[in-house]
C-alpha cells in the first residue's frame, strides 16, 4: 500500500478511500499483513485522478463510470457506447420550457450532418434544453452558432474514434481511451474555445 | 412580486432568494406595500435560470458572473472579456503533474492556429492540465484530437463573436450574449459531440 501510494503520488488514506468506494479494485492478499498491488492499480489511480481533478467528475460519478467499464461480457461496440454514456451527465433543467420547436431544430441539425443518433443519446436532451433556452431568452439568432458547434462536434468526434481505434492495448485500453478522451476532451474543447474567443475578440476590439 | 413570479414562472420564494443573494436587482418601491418589477427583471430571471439549470453553474458562481456584467464604466471590449472570464471555472488539479512538456505542446497548438492569447486566459491552465494528464496517463497519442479540438474551438469562437456583434440591443445585450452563448454553448458543444461520437462509433461497430 505504501509502495502504491508512492508510485502513484496519491496519499495512502486516499487510496484506501478509493478501495472502499469501489473505484479501485482490490489487491492480491499475499500474507496476513501484505497485499500486492500492480501496474493495473497504478494505471487505474491515474485515471481516477484524471477524471476527478481535471475532468471535474465527482467521486460517485467516477465510481459509476468505472463500474460501466467493467462489463467483460459485452461486445466492444456496446462497451464503448456504455462508457461514453456513463461519462455524460448534464444538468437537469427545472425551468418550464417549451421544447417542441427546439426538438425540430435539433432534428434538422442532425439531418443536415447526416448523423445516425438513437433517441436516448444523452446529448439529445441536453441539446434540446440549450436550444429551447435560446428560444426562451429571446436574444440574438443562435442558428449560426448551433451549426458551427455541430460541425465542430463532428470534427472532434471523428478524431475521437480514430484515437480509440489507434490504441494497441486491447479492449481495456479502448474503453479507458473513450472515458479519458471524452471527459478530458470536453474540458480541452471548452478551454481552447476560451482562447479562440479571446483571439477573435482582440481582432474586433484591439 | 406575485406578478413577476407568474411572468417568469419562478416561485416567489426563489425570486426572493435571488434578490437576497444579489443575482436579481431590486425593484422600484412605489408604496409601503408595493414594489414594481419590469421587463429587466423578467429578462434577468430568465438568464439566471439558464445559467443554473442548463449551464450547470452554482448560485454563487452565477452571482459572480452577474457582478462582472455590471461594470458600466469599462469599455465594451473589456466588459466582454470580463464576462467571458467570469464564466470560466475549471477544476483545480491537485495531482502533481509535470507541465513543462504540455506547456510547449499548447504553445505550438496556439502558434499553429495563429491565435493571440494572453498569459492569464483561463483556458490556458485548463488546457495545460489536460495535455499534462494525457502525457501522465501514457495512453494513445492524442495529438490529432488536440488539433481537431483547436480547429473546432476556432470555428465556434469565430461564430461566437459574430453572434455577439449581430446583437442590436446595445452593450447590455452584448454582454448577456457573451455569458449565455459561452455557458450554454459549452453544454451544446459537449452534447453535440456525444451525438457525433455515437454516429461515428455506429459506422465502425454497426
Amino acid at each position: 500500500m505504501a509502495a502504491l501510494s508512492e508510485r502513484s503520488g496519491i496519499p495512502v488514506a486516499t487510496v484506501k478511500y478509493y478501495l472502499r468506494e469501489g473505484l479501485l479494485h482490490a489487491g492480491e492478499r499475499t500474507s496476513r499483513t501484505q497485499t500486492e498491488y500492480d501496474d493495473t492499480h497504478v494505471r487505474r489511480l491515474g485515471m481516477i485522478r484524471a477524471l476527478i481533478d481535471v475532468g471535474g467528475l465527482t467521486v460517485a460519478h467516477t465510481a459509476e463510470v468505472i463500474a460501466a467499464m467493467e462489463d467483460e461480457a459485452a461486445p466492444v461496440g456496446e462497451v464503448l457506447s456504455t462508457a461514453q454514456r456513463s461519462v455524460s451527465r448534464f444538468a437537469a433543467t427545472t425551468t418550464p420550457l417549451s421544447r417542441e420547436h427546439a426538438r425540430g431544430d435539433l432534428e434538422r441539425v442532425i439531418d443536415a450532418r447526416g448523423w445516425q443518433v438513437s433517441v436516448d443519446n444523452p446529448g439529445r436532451a441536453a441539446a434540446v434544453d440549450v436550444l429551447a433556452t435560446f428560444d426562451h431568452l429571446g436574444g440574438p439568432d443562435y442558428t449560426a452558432l448551433v451549426q458551427a458547434a455541430a460541425e465542430a462536434a463532428d470534427l472532434v468526434a471523428e478524431t475521437d474514434l480514430q484515437t480509440v481505434l489507434a490504441t494497441t492495448g486491447g479492449r481495456e485500453e479502448m474503453v479507458e481511451t473513450v472515458v479519458v478522451g471524452t471527459v478530458l476532451g470536453d474540458v480541452l474543447m471548452i478551454a481552447l474555445r476560451r482562447m479562440a474567443q479571446e483571439h477573435h475578440a482582440r481582432k474586433q476590439y484591439p
